[in-house]
């Protein structure tokens, strides 16, 4: 670890101070990290004076460096916003601790008893955007399954950031669990994101949230574990079969309900023998909508003031009201395409046909594969989960919606009266 | 992916081939599974002068290349070593077929079915040294699981496995699954490593046997998602109230009974006041056995013919017959020690103190912790789990022992009518 320093505390001692904590953390009750969280949401409303003049600063600094409309937005809190965090905290407070669920065990022949239990993994990293929401909601989820956190935020949050950070660290303090639980590293800009992502024997887990270019960069840089969230070029299929009035709906409200998220659908690709009969009543409700099609040369006899789909469009994550459309010959052709340019974030069939649907499930490699339901449904809230960890796009560790459990590990008891091995 | 050639084959033609046949293997029945497995058995004893010839002729270079004793052996098969190998895959038959088992699953308020089910990772690659029996045994556990595997040996062992593949695939094609779905990239040396450990889209796992220093190379390198596994620096902790009897059997046992494996213990803390009762037969049932003991200065004074232990000796897997002793003042002062030089592989503590044996468990974070057993039982076989994967030394994915199922991740299988979000 180098010595990165900024005043007196290096990022080294922010590192060995949350590893200290997360001991601390690992044997703290239920009752302890609830505590902690109602006197986090409390905190959110009392101290908005001090957070929303951080946030006001921050706000003036990207005026001034020209942030979009959009990122100023993102970065904005309010007294509503504030309201609105503190309410997702209590929401974690309501979620069951999976700290010590026993997930199986056994006795074995010789008598020892052997249990896995579910552990926190100690620290967990989290590089990020400036979205200040994010900070609160990290580090609420990573207290509440007994996990220390160590932050770093888009530097245009900085000084939001700085204050979210004591105001949940004045009120772990004030319920008895360790302040240095939750640290932030902004301050150590560029160079505190890298060495995090090297922080091995520091960081347990490290989850990128953001775009998908700051997503690939952690993936490839960390030598620390990652858990890979996001991106996703999510398709739709209308199988021969597929019935009108649901393709319609079902395309509709993948696209159009929310086109910025990641389980918005991208690509709709549409078996020949349907599209005369269902791509004219899709295509009606994608327009009036306002969504623009991108068809191949097929789907656009069938879709008056589509613009010609290109080879790029098929691997790209529109997240507007844009979607891609192609006429396939067959199901296998929908199947090679998907395995193409899918992210492996969640497809879907409209079919009526019990073999063609068995067949997609077994067959695509998704983390979330659907018949007859909307790409939307693709969410931490909507499986019941009760919060949104992220959604993991990888096959390691977790995949797809990810509760309060996928920030755990395991580990093994073993309970003997004296046996060694033969 | 660089255009690596030798001949015609170049080592992405291969990867994707491998990624190719996953497909297949996904949905292949356990009894096709099965029957490739059978074949492979049966083939490693019709195939053996074929086998034992390349093996030869690498024993051969290995000689000629100044192999050490230890290596040559672990590179050295025979008919007796192909019937044990052929066993080993006859046991991988047995054991239950993890991929298709629905782990959880819910109806959602708007009836949507939800189902998460175990799915094979797709290709599973591994690093390892010159042990023929690894590139045996990884091809039948991926298999099993449903997985394709890209296999780098050692390369002085480049003949036997190259042979050990061919009879593999002869099994797969004899067998009707695809041939492709095992492929060896010996052939391509050092660059194949490496291309190996940056293969994203076509590794979905990539498992490092062998050295610390191999283990440390892959994690440290690898941009596709690594399952570590291996080092182990056990410590076992004599507490206050330890059963003399039951300390000299257990760390004996952890100690001596095969040496050169992970969870041989490497470290002894004992409490100040357990010293004087209980160090003197531990010591005895250690150096009878021929193990040297590394002491720390109160230590000594128990171990008549103790060699000093040094700072570097606290961090070191010796897998030998040596162990480091160290008398602590408390329990706190044992933990400690622990957090600072484990690997988090097994723990183990001797003790009657029902809230010290309680405290050790939670408090110490390794893969494994233990009252009263000897370190040797962190096993797969030991657990019941039929098969050794690997131990895993991570928090991510899998910890401990790893049976079939932690070469599998899930997917969510989501059955709706046309139900969209509002």
């Amino acid at each position: 670890m180098s010595q990165t320093t900024l005043g007196a505390v290096t990022l080294a001692d922010k590192l060995a101070a949350a590893k200290n904590a997360s001991f601390a953390l690992a044997t703290a009750t239920t009752d302890q990290k609830n505590a902690a969280l109602r006197a986090i949401a409390t905190r959110l409303g009392d101290a908005s004076g001090r957070i929303l003049e951080a946030n006001e600063l921050d706000l003036a600094n990207g005026r001034e460096n020209g942030l979009s409309t959009g990122l100023l937005d993102r970065l904005t809190l309010s007294d509503a916003r504030l309201a609105g965090l503190a309410d997702a905290v209590l929401q974690i407070v309501a979620l069951t601790d999976p700290v010590g669920e026993a997930v199986r065990g056994s006795a074995l022949p010789n008598g020892i008893k052997i249990t896995q239990v579910r552990v926190p993994f100690g620290v967990v990293g989290a590089i990020y955007e400036a979205r200040p929401n994010v900070t609160v909601d990290i580090a609420a989820l990573a207290l509440k399954s007994g996990n220390a956190a160590v932050l770093r935020g888009g530097s245009a949050a900085i000084n939001t950031n700085r204050v979210l950070v004591e105001v949940i660290r004045e009120a772990l303090g004030e319920t008895g669990l360790p302040e240095e639980s939750v640290q932030t590293i902004d301050e150590f800009g560029r160079v505190g994101a890298t060495e995090l992502m090297k922080a091995r024997g520091y960081i347990d887990v490290l989850i990128p949230r953001g775009s998908a270019e700051l997503i690939r960069t952690v993936v490839t840089e960390s030598t620390v574990p990652v858990i890979e969230t996001g991106a996703g070029v999510v398709h739709i299929v209308l199988d021969e079969s597929a019935r009108e009035d649901w393709a319609a709906d079902i395309v509709r409200n993948a696209k159009v309900q929310r086109p910025s998220v990641c389980n918005a659908v991208e690509t709709l690709l549409v078996h020949r023998s349907a599209a005369e009969r269902v791509l004219p009543s899709v295509v009606t409700a994608l327009t009036e909508a306002g969504v623009t099609i991108h068809a191949d040369e097929r789907a656009s006899a069938f879709a008056p003031g589509a613009v010609p789909v290109t080879e790029e469009d098929w691997a790209t994550e529109h997240m507007s009201l844009d979607i891609s459309v192609k006429v396939v010959d067959s199901l296998d052709e929908a199947i090679d395409h998907i395995r193409r340019y899918s992210t492996q974030h969640t497809e879907a069939i409209i079919t009526n046909d019990l073999a063609n649907a068995e067949r997609f499930l077994a067959e695509v490699d998704s983390a979330v594969v659907m018949v007859n339901a909307s790409t939307r449904f693709t969410d931490g809230g909507e499986f019941g989960f009760g919060a949104e960890v992220g959604i993991s796009t990888q096959k390691l560790h977790a995949r797809g919606p990810m509760g309060l459990p996928e920030l755990t590990s395991t580990k093994w008891i073993v309970r003997g009266s004296g046996q060694i091995r033969a």
